[in-house]
């Protein structure tokens, strides 16, 4: 295995791909100051590569773990190095445009299968990767038509080796999907913080429902500034779907509408139970 | 003490009470039906009371833990029945209106002290009273220029002796803190259920981030109607500060600033550790 990328989820792919015996050797490259040098020392990889080319040297599966915006030109520099049978696959919360430009670096079919592991992203850095993050969770994988199938094949096994469930998506559908279900509530987490952080003497003196809400706005802001940027117009869509929602909500507090209001609190509280199926 | 209200707040302080040894005897009085009883059952209250009314005579402490609409009537109602030397407290999450009414309810100086844990509560019902709820929390009490003062030190005791941390702060002030720093975060997250359910093909496919943001859109939709119906300027208000936070956050997407985008989430990010303090 070739890692690029050796922070929090390409650390964690790694630990889990050990724990599960299923990778023998592992080169690591990363471009940030001493995060290689932790993931040996965290047992993460094996060795550390002089650069992105020289780490997919060989490499059976090449793991691209670096912010959504960095993996396509990623993909185009190490493509020519790749092994004849070699694969890539990624971790971006984000997939049409990473899949339309991965897959033109390849000539014929495609050997890069978009993938995005649906598992909680705040923490950061080597030191926090998990050999148990994706046991049980969604991964989803977004194969083109010119994904080669057994590229496609092998990066599914990888998945539910490491006790995933993996879910095929078209790349397109997965970015309206994750515009909404991912991507908003970090938007709302993070607005949230701000409005908190603004008003008068709340320092100190919030609830578990403060930390709660705003959790997610302890993530990364280089990856969500990614990823809200390439996942632009479906976040926007889903910002105005929230935002039209809240208006809705506002509306009944300021016309003092109780029946009304109840109903629509009932009705949010069983949204909530519905989605989380 | 007489309990007004035997469910998971109410039940809570009552059973932190016994923990304690601040407590000899309990009666207890509930509308709910079956409420009461599942309050002997779990030892929270020793006696049901064939009313309110009968409920406080001769109790040294009146502990009323009903939904925030329906306080100011039951201490207009329980005040004539009072001991002498009997004081009243609550457990609203607003406090302007309830302190207002509930002080008129006495001739002379006020035996009402209005009472604010800064507790979850999200869950509900007797069944769900947890004795260690109150532990190292804040409590907002709100007294006013007609609280009778031996009152108000008896309830700082109380709260003291169950590991509380007591904040004494206006009524008004304490509405516009709490519309920001609670009420706000509920609204929010009561939304963001609605958003995404609505969303495409949603269901069972969010992350823990979907989880987190809207753990609190469990909370009972009666308690929060009647709270953004009683604190509805305060509410109003900090919902526009938010929706100003997000429509910028919104904007930089928009335009795909992503420096200052970047900058945006730095600061959020740290305005929720401030916050936290």
């Amino acid at each position: 295995l070739a890692l690029l990328g050796t922070g929090y989820m390409g650390g964690s792919v790694a630990l889990a791909l050990r724990a599960a015996g299923r990778v023998q050797r592992i080169r690591g490259f990363d471009i940030a100051p001493g995060h290689a040098e932790s993931a040996v020392a965290r047992g993460i990889i094996d060795e550390i590569a002089a650069s992105a080319v020289a780490a997919v040297e060989g490499a059976d599966v090449v793991l691209v773990g670096v912010p959504v915006r960095s993996i396509a030109a990623l993909v185009v520099e190490i493509a020519p190095a790749l092994a004849p049978d070699g694969v890539v696959t990624d971790l971006g919360s984000t997939k049409r445009g990473v899949v339309e430009a991965a897959d033109a670096a390849f000539s014929e079919l495609s050997r890069f299968v978009g993938g995005h592991p649906l598992a909680g992203a705040e923490r950061s850095g080597p030191e926090a990767a998990d050999a148990g993050l994706f046991q049980g969770r969604i991964c989803f994988l977004t194969p083109t038509a010119r994904t080669k199938p057994d590229a496609l094949a092998r990066v599914e096994q990888m998945w539910a080796g490491l006790g995933a469930q993996v879910r095929r998506l078209d790349a397109q559908d997965h970015d309206i999907l994750m515009g909404v279900a991912s991507h908003l509530p970090h938007a709302v987490a993070y607005a949230l913080a701000g409005a908190v952080a603004g008003g008068p003497g709340t320092r100190g003196l919030t609830a578990g429902g403060f930390r709660d809400t705003t959790r997610i706005a302890s993530s990364d802001p280089v990856m969500w500034r990614d990823i809200f940027l390439e996942n632009r117009g479906p976040v926007l869509a889903a910002i105005d779907r929230f935002s039209a929602e809240l208006a809705g909500l506002r509306a009944l507090v300021e016309r003092e509408d109780g029946p009304a209001l109840l109903a629509a609190l009932e009705r949010l509280r069983g949204a909530r139970e519905w989605v989380l199926g």
